[in-house]
């Protein structure tokens, strides 16, 4: 249901929150690695059919000049979440933060905050949430959860 | 179906790009302006209740230390979409822009270009597509669309 | 007299700077953890309540798009001091610097320094000071031990 | 009751919306011209004075390498609110943003946003309203009217 | 022998100057419109074919998220050289520089300053010129007459 | 056939990319030490005579405020690709890429990613390759095998 | 006694402020247009022999990727005082800000506000002044005549 | 001679260089601590009287919201170099370098690079060698000596 793609194998420690949270949520998962510029016959073969095989939304974390979300927005119509990821050779995260983020008028990527496939996973749930009531109810389960930590800890502080 | 608010009635020569995108596209929309700093019963109001009257993606578009996105994906079990506005007394829009951006785990704004409204429109439309296949092929033909004007644009530069 | 609060547990390190000049004030403070985004219902009742018991001056500390001292500062008639805090995932500290910084006309945050939380403290009891010359007093004394201290160092270089 | 200062006759123009608010609040005011690098000897006279004929507060405003708030601050015992304006050589604001900003411990100034004196007069009245409830009062009312045009704003919009 | 591509008709004005200065090299340029997010099927193309008709150098021009020239250098064996153009929407130009400069590990992109299509044009003219003497002593002469166009400008000057 | 300069021997664990992966493609290198700010006499000599000892392709890295590539090129009328390097006061890299970058127009640099030697050398090859069939060659199998990498990761973590 | 150089013609309007300076200081001072990229003998033959026909201080604007100051700082050993020049197609002055200012250690760069030629001209004369009492005391009543400006200035607004 | 002073005894690793090359030049050197927020009427005193007892240039180091260099340009005839100290929470060196650097018309500072001490060392030793040629030669044979370990490491790397 939800694809998740990155740029190389090195941005797998990254994005391997946006896969813990989606199991989390029991949200099927399809991983791939998809160089847009290593592999591009890749790239435009999973642009153009993703969504013929059932995927619903697609979370593409890269780093870098980070083309991967934004080409993959250019071949799909699926929504495409994009992960910056602060790679080692990074300007501060600024380039791939750039990359994905500026995308021209007519082809949106959904840009998170770097490094952040956490918040890419939620986000995908939400989106499938947005017509699937049970998913919908998940988030509101997981927000709660968010809050009685925050609860929890502020208990902890004020001891 | 989708919510569309701002800031201020300042933003609104930004935001008109994502109506407009929307209306194109058959959509309905609900305008609203909402405060983050200056109305925050109507932010609290609107972020806990929007997805109870039929709403199913909020496009949230402020400036500056730009909070309404993330109030409201705070507030709403809903996908929300953020516009980071360039405002008259901004640094070079890096404020809205981060201020957007940059969510906390747990809390994701699928954050769009500055200015970027008519994406956040189209990516609007892209998260319905996701299951509703009638607007996804929408989607195809806008694409479609965009690719016919930039054929035509290449032949007037060719002569 | 002064309300300290931050987004999360893991300001605790940075917020202690300010309870610690506090306390060497001799100013009450009362510490708890309120997060903008995973407690927003919390968020609403501190502003709206905080001057009610005797508050008078509120820190609020916060990382990436930080948006608890702007939240705070717009429900609140308290004077609101924001403390930038670089937190894991930021950019440089640029988003929490900017997020709490920049704040639209009519809402102002007292914006003190990436990770100042020190000056934060002593912000607050200058403004406590302004009608109370037994803090204003202190304030005087703690600026001549400073002022001791450099001088001492310049002992010490100077050898 | 508070002192306004500015660091050149070109701040008048951004400086004035302190004035104006503050006036609005009916809280009294003094306005002076002091440079750090061009008048020292008057910085200092300011700096180690005001608080002896009843300023409470001081808003001091500058661009390009501010000093004037720094130093206020350092000569000071009163809480000092810096406004960083965007002067005609400035590097986008930034010089002005962070040499306000970046205060070392033990000398904090409250900064305000990018040509915010509109909110360091505001903040101001917050300092002053710490200890006096009418004036307290009228912040609360300044915010009702801040809701209200935001009120008749979302109004207009929706015709 | 040189194509010149750039993402939309916009880029004409600045891209200009790449035609020009080749023309004035005699050199043969190929111009086009090539859109990376608006028409991917041409871009794989373009990227696939344009050393199999006789292009040696391809120069790409383009802005915001600027994906062309990077996806070019993906696909095709020739040195891409690519123009950051300040579009209307761009964050001062960061977003193209950035997403053209910071390629990773195996596809370069020859990178030239913001807007700098003539310095991409006489790039190009010196890659030709790497193994085309009579190239070689254009740019010679070219840079000869910079050299007189100087000496002019400082004539002038001490008068 | 390729010189590689480099502003210091520090600069060496950088710049030794560019000689591996042109030692891969077999063309040959020259490399030297030469400081556009400690040894200016042996920059012009460099500058002005690297075409006549049958060098086709200049590589020069150099960081902080890094004026060694553009004053090759100034000297060169050979094509000169400038490696940013990230030195240890640099201000994030920033110093040496904008340096290198920002051109005045008449003198290009053909600029590669901060730290990005790799790319620099694989640039070279492609420049030569404009003119010999064997070189760009060499360029097709080096990208398949990038290509083949990217396969076999995308394997390893399918399991 | 005061060389000043620039890049181009068109830096001749910054630049001056520091001639116009010097005069009302009655330094004498000789104007030069020397470009690094485009006329590098030239620049060579200015650095090496301004300090032998009289020359004390050098003044060097440029904009862009600004290699003049700092070619000449390590062709001469005078002191250099650099002016970053925002041109044209800056990204916002701060690559001449950064090619003047981070100079490698050994070869300083003495460098002053973007487009500050005004106090370059007065670093220079303050250079002078080190060994030059009557150049020092035209400074001191230069920095007098700023303090009466303010001063009378403050008197205008008090009104 | 030449008066090196530092907001705070933690400056002194960095500006340790600025004291170690002026002895190798046989420089005399007077050493101090003055803090502009901490000390302020050291600030004045020593700003005051430094050139009445010898000093004819001053270096000033400071992080953060550096005041020290501006203040003290502010207060002495003499040419003052500022040295933009990378303090600990600084944000990546930007906030020194643009407080010290972009100081207004009237009050120049001699800006060197971030951390650059060493180079405030060498800038006071040749504007003292404007007027005595035997601290001129001195810096030619120190440049003479910086050519020459360039030129051995050229040999080690040829090796």
């Amino acid at each position: 249901m939800v694809g998740i793609i990155m740029g190389s194998t090195s941005d797998m420690p990254i994005m391997q929150a946006a896969i813990d949270i989606l199991k989390q949520f029991e949200i099927e998962t399809e991983i791939d690695i998809v160089s847009a510029h290593r592999t591009p016959d890749k790239l435009f073969d999973y642009g153009k059919n993703a969504h013929t095989r059932g995927i619903k939304v697609i979370i593409a974390g890269a780093g870098g000049a980070a083309h991967l979300p934004g080409m993959i927005a250019s071949l799909s119509p699926l929504p495409v979440i994009g992960v910056p990821v602060k790679s080692r050779n990074s300007i501060d995260g600024w380039d791939s933060v750039l990359s994905i983020l500026q995308m021209p008028g007519g082809v949106p990527v959904a840009t998170v905050a770097l490094d952040g496939a956490q918040n890419a996973g939620i986000l995908a749930a939400q989106i499938l949430g947005a017509s699937d009531i049970a998913i919908r109810d998940k988030i509101v389960d997981y927000k709660d959860s968010l809050k009685t930590k925050v609860i929890e800890g502020a208990k902890t502080i004020k001891k």
